[in-house]
């Protein structure tokens, strides 16, 4: 018989808030607010790293069964709405004025910045290669022992990694060479076409020019193309344009268009949930600017938490999936979307489908 | 120098998960989930209670300051933030299906239950009654050291307690005898007999029967005039319709109608939020019973947690401040609001503004 | 080409405020907001309308395909993001203050209160029936356009219906006479064991009385067994104890138990969504009430709308899948859920995982 | 006697959705949500309009009187609400799949993108100064009616005018030559000495360089003292580093120092308050921002609306209060704070605290 306070270990929460205003006799109210605001976080990204731990685990497995995509499906929806909850959870913190902040910053340093290890870790089983990493020595300034827990969270695969593996694997994908890709293809080319056309009839009617606009078409259209020709592909990686195996691009595209088919309906919910994190991740990096611009004005934090252009850049830089995202620019109307072989179509399906 | 993961006692705070279904050589994914959502919602309840508790203290000195409302005013809208938070949070725990809650919940018993010595002592802290609570035997369950905080929480004022005291002290209250509350009450008066033509001129309209509105109108008045009886009062008090002491309510009346004179913008935005606590608190229990419903349908908690009726009844008789919420009953509109004694509104201004 | 105003129909929309205290030549500032809160909530209640209406059509058809459901899903899960952000709203008419509110509520007479005939339609749309209404006459105070509007609606099958019909042609209900079935009344059975014991271990600990803890078992385990029983089942139906059929009934309980199984993971998430669409529905009505308990008090709205306990009644009473949501009592853990027969497994799976 | 519906012109409200794609005879269930997402957006808009409108009013007055700051404050704090709840709509539009969005997205051009003239109206009432959009020639892809809406409202002051104004009128700041500021500059001077030393420390403890934060360092106490030079702050102005007079600034300044005197109490919480909605706004964007690229990935919009980046810039750059923002890098703990002149005191106090 266990009770409640000893299964949660109520004690060992409730005893680690230890105001440094206090310790100097200079007792900040506030303070407690920020000790309690940020070991919620700690203990939420806990349990987001609990949750994507998983799915790299269940999605490197050599063969992933359907259930298995259901199950990562509801861990990384789980994992957004903590986000979401995450983001809104600044405003907490924004009660506090920046004034009052000022009574205890002064007996922090240099941890009054955010130098959570777990975050680090998080990015990292996310998959952010280094080369996007807008702050590049961010790991000296941790303790050692979480230099130690960062390596190795390195050496294991990201969510990248299995993502990218796991649309590799699509049988679908044998298909590649069937007709109904240069199908798609020409639907694709058509679309834009009506693009053009409709900049061109907007730029004729009020008289501006249309050139920028057409050629960010042409820029689109080209994009699109490459993903069709292996060595203009292979071209992107080398450059960095492009993080994703072309087979698990198209993979993606794949799953994107068809995705009303049995088969396909969880795996493009998972795809979706997965870009949404990618938001989401970027969504708390920016309340959290805004947090610290509020608090801080523009002063350089002085553990070497490096303001406010530093944080913003990092909103919008570090995105994980942006391969993934970019595919959007891509879709066709169902209309135009060409049908598929019908042995592919039957394998889609449920058997008991097959039986009524 | 402090380094961040110190500072906030990472290590005791990431270390106190230690799931039951691991102990027992089944694990349950889902149960970090359930440990972590509770020891967030602790670590809120601590930062809630630290709150609360600095309220009362300073609303319990002998004379509280201008200066020291607002600083009230602050602590108690951001404890209600926090309650909005929370209240959210049972989201979270709901991305737990029913079904996977069943593969863990039976090695919790009996603490599969919300059995948290912190909200007894929040619920106490307020000022909730012991004459109110649904659930009679609370204090059992907890083990004794838990008993002990709760005793110690009880000997202490409650945020009702210093609120009454609070509103009783307000020097305006001298003047209970002038005539403006003579004009008040007329006034109040005239208001309810605009509603009940209203009501009979309705009823006329569509033909029904009008007996029931008319005498609910008829309670209210009656409800209103009781407020100037001294011996009427009494009774209230007595039987337990009213808690809040005559001076008080009349305090927090005045207070509500003038409450654009400046010496009062800020006791009444006070008010306000307090009364807003006692709603964010109800609606905590409310998500919390949503949440128990669809965890375990109607089944009995087995740790003595008593299902569904009884959560819903903790939602909605276990209210505090009612005393001041049913005021708003008797609210006129603007144009027919007594003139203040010049001598009082004098009072009720800044220095400043007597200088303009 | 169309321009974004005219598409919207943004003059429509936008000229559409005419506060009545403007009208009686007593401008009272915060009516627009009171205006144009309930506007936005009538939009949405029209998406919602169009979204749930959707659904009923699709389950409403005589064969209903996996892929449908799919999007039956998908809308659901839209209208529930769409209540939980209406729900959210009141806190924006909360930011009015209840003295505002009195400069303008003797206008609106008997307007004030929240006469929807979208709600309404909603209501008898989910499948709410009148044996639960706590208001009886509430048609009566629409006008009579509206009445019609309603009548209309009721004429409709319900989602309440179509569901029923949905889960009743579930083609692996075939196996209800199968020895699993048996299996699941024991494993259910057992589970009951085990509450019983843990209460009475808990009872022997302390030394209370458990004899209300173990009459609440045996009756939910008599709900339980009830449901296997056609005649004690038609008698249940009869007293409304129950609505939903009990072919119906089993198959809810299938789907939940089963729920990862591939051909049953869709429909699992489609009846989690629906129950929850009743809870946020509930969750609307509770804000509602605590918004109006702000606002007046305990006062009689004086277009009949009545006042603080009918509020509160219709958040608890007026719930549509209670008898979905009861199932998860009997729901159990994984490792005693007896195994499907492999012919019924097979036609749960995807064609596409019977080949690898 | 006035009805619901006809009070909230309902007929007008629910019949202004026409979607392109039932004209075009290719319904695509989802344009229905585009519409009504919208149409909330442009509802909420009108009523953000109308309260920042009574702001602009009540502050341009030639002298603002306490009471009416509250009133300001209340409306402030309305439209930040809001503004939270519209960027979580965003959400509900989210819903929506990219793929499902190409279905209909083709027949609103060019009105695909978000082009609200009141959203430019707002831009414009909040103080946005032309030199700061990102897109110059937004104006001419509206409808001439709206131009001139537009232009209508450039004539009018803005929030940004009216606080500069407000600020500038405080009577406290004829002490700006007292001893005190002298007082107040030593202070800060002192602070960032603290800082400089903490970065040294921290610097030579781990070997690292420190000049880069030492420079940000005198690069902000630089922006400190510039603001007590009166030519060094007109340069800034002129080069448009500054746009808030030096007067209102040190106004500003002196407010979030001393917020706890009794009369600065709401004039703070304004401020803060505005600037919270820059914050907002901002954030308002940024989710929009997110919105598109989730629909559209980075394909330009047919209408001229101009991608990714563009949009990404104004969430950043266009801030319209960053001249209060920043002084919150100038705050120092209370304990160095120096007193005020007890002239000064006494005007902040209530009479009413003058007689106890």
């Amino acid at each position: 018989m266990i009770k409640y306070g000893e299964y949660l270990h109520i004690d060992s929460i409730l005893n680690a808030q230890h105001p440094e205003s206090d310790r100097h006799g200079q007792p900040a109210h506030d303070e407690m607010l920020f000790i309690i605001t940020h070991q919620t976080f700690e203990l939420w990204f806990k349990q987001v790293l609990f949750e994507v731990g998983s799915v790299v685990d269940i999605l490197g497995k050599p063969y992933v069964r359907e259930a298995d995509v259901s199950t990562c499906l509801a861990r990384v929806q789980r994992v957004n709405r903590i986000m979401e909850h995450l983001a809104q959870q600044f405003t907490l913190l924004e009660t506090m004025s920046p004034g009052d902040f000022m009574d205890f910053r002064g007996f922090l340093n240099p941890a009054s910045g955010f130098q959570s290890v777990q975050w680090r870790i998080l990015e990292r089983t996310l998959g952010l290669p280094e080369s996007k990493r807008v702050l590049k020595h961010y790991k000296e300034s941790l303790p050692e022992h979480e230099q130690h827990q960062l390596d190795a969270a390195t050496r294991n695969p990201t969510l990248f990694d299995v993502v990218e593996k796991w649309l590799s694997t699509m049988p679908f994908m044998e298909s590649e060479g069937y007709a109904f890709w240069e199908s798609y293809r020409t639907a694709v080319r058509a679309m834009f076409d009506r693009d053009r056309a409709d900049v061109r009839r907007l730029a004729d009617a009020d008289g501006h020019d249309a050139s920028d606009a057409l050629e960010q078409i042409d820029r689109t259209e080209d994009g699109f193309m490459s993903l069709f020709d292996a060595s203009r592909y292979a071209d992107l990686l080398e450059h960095g344009t492009r993080r994703l195996s072309q087979r698990a691009t198209l993979a993606a595209l794949f799953i994107s268009t068809y995705r009303n088919q049995p088969l396909l309906q969880i795996p493009y919910r998972l795809l979706d949930a997965i870009v949404e994190l990618d938001r989401l991740v970027s969504l708390w990096r920016y309340r959290h600017t805004m947090m610290v611009s509020r608090m801080i004005g523009m002063r350089i934090g002085t553990g070497g938490s490096s303001g406010h252009e530093y944080l913003m850049a990092t909103t919008i830089r570090q995105r994980v999936f942006d391969d993934i995202t970019s595919l959007n620019s891509f879709l066709i109307p169902s209309e135009h979307i060409p049908d598929l072989p019908s042995d592919i179509r039957t394998r889609l399906q449920f058997v008991n489908e097959t039986h009524s």
